[in-house]
């Protein structure tokens, strides 16, 4: 499906409107120490802030769409999905990386795509409280943070001895999973975990090689796949095949260290 | 040895000054592409960007030091030890998490410390890309972020099993040491890996219980050491001794959680 010009703006627009509105909102509930008080051990509410912000995020921006796309699908973490008929389906994830969130450490994000049948068109990662949000797409490549514009570029290492690699793994994944991510780290110069959506923010603004992750859903990977294919990565699973559709997630910072990593992967995980 | 006001007044104004100083020079080298490019493979130099950051800001941190506290002792990690005649010594690290620093994350940090013999009396974690500064001993315990200031006040979780961790384990440590943080981590709610001090300004702000370390220089913690205890936290070596000589840590954001703690690193590390 080709999407014209216009509509892609419309597109960018109504993203980042969202984007907006999910900041704000959001940050209520980042590192709030009413929050916590209201959530201590003993307190009957079983009050959980990042559910809350979480929610209360992706009801607003349906909200947006509805006024400003509503023929637009939508598939979201916290409410389901939602059918549309102009062949563009919104991919929305509030807070991904819940357990950076509950930590305070600032690399969760706000992931807003839009795809089509063939797989993510535009895509946002945004970074609330550093104010870094990363847009590919549509032409645009950079990250938009508190020092300024950069474009993304990625790394041209080729070889896995020189790349750095970074995971949800030990946190997610089934044992066998976990091997073949192991298999790749164990012969990297450096593993890095923990980082969600942030890690591929990172590999396309040239700062790491591969992002490798398994037991993932729609809405934790259409947008970093935008983002990194606007860098000039690549993002498959890990057969090679596409990426938005599976829960197995390879992304590289160019075709020679994807391929390195892929067979890697392949070698240590038959199933 | 006391510091009368008039002393701990100077001393913070001209941590501030140096915390000022190394922010623009040590961004300088952040995720930039241009320094990349000098480091690609077949490029001579051997040029190290982090390297060349820590060092730069070091030199212009002494060299304020040199001006405005001559009398004063210096330990560093770059340039070595100076002695003094004060009874102040400043504990400089210009770049504590370098492989966050050279993987783009934004949570390495620049640690000031004013210790004297008794062990670290104020300290500064300050993350130049955020613009996050926390700050605590003389009376000072609080962030000073992009939103405004936030005062430290520790959580008060007593059970292991409710509690969130961090940890630059497994990148540090004897084989012996990382069984006995992991006998922690296995009991625990929450472990989360490769945030260096950023960890020790999360316990401060009361987002998580306890960071467990190994295999760390007198640089590493005592910035950390004056921000955890300004918050109310404990900082112990892991036999319940001073920190700031050992190279095992163990924070706490209360004397509860941080003796159910050191029971079981106790109970698994018996060198």
């Amino acid at each position: 499906m080709i999407i014209d010009n216009d509509t892609q703006r419309d597109v960018m627009r109504v993203a980042h409107l969202m984007a907006d509105a999910a900041r704000p909102l959001i940050l209520r509930y980042f590192r709030n120490p009413e929050i916590q008080t209201m959530n201590k051990p003993g307190h009957a509410s079983g009050f959980d802030p990042v559910t809350e912000a979480d929610r209360g995020a992706e009801t607003v921006m349906r909200a947006i769409l509805a006024t400003e796309r509503p023929d637009d699908g939508i598939i979201g973490e916290e409410h389901g999905n939602q059918s549309g008929s102009t062949g563009i389906t919104w991919v929305l994830d509030p807070i991904d990386g819940t357990r950076g969130f509950i930590s305070g450490t600032p690399t969760w994000g706000v992931l807003i795509a839009a795809s089509t049948v063939e797989g993510p068109q535009f895509g946002i990662i945004d970074q609330p409280y550093i104010g870094e949000r990363f847009v590919g797409g549509f032409d645009a490549a950079a990250l938009d943070g508190p020092h300024g514009t950069l474009p993304f570029v990625t790394r041209q290492t080729t070889d896995l001895s020189q790349a750095i690699v970074m995971s949800t793994f030990p946190e997610v994944g089934t044992p066998q999973e976990r091997a073949a991510f192991h298999a790749v780290a164990d012969q990297a110069k450096l593993t890095r975990y923990g980082t969600d959506c942030y890690a591929y923010g990172l590999l396309a603004l040239g700062q790491i090689d591969l992002v490798i992750e398994a037991g993932l859903q729609a809405y934790d990977i259409h947008a970093p796949i935008a983002v990194v294919q606007a860098s000039g990565g690549v993002v498959t699973d890990w057969s090679g095949g596409p990426a938005h559709t599976s829960s197995r997630i390879i992304a590289a910072s160019n075709p020679e260290i994807h391929a390195a990593a892929l067979a890697v992967l392949q070698a240590n995980c038959d199933d």
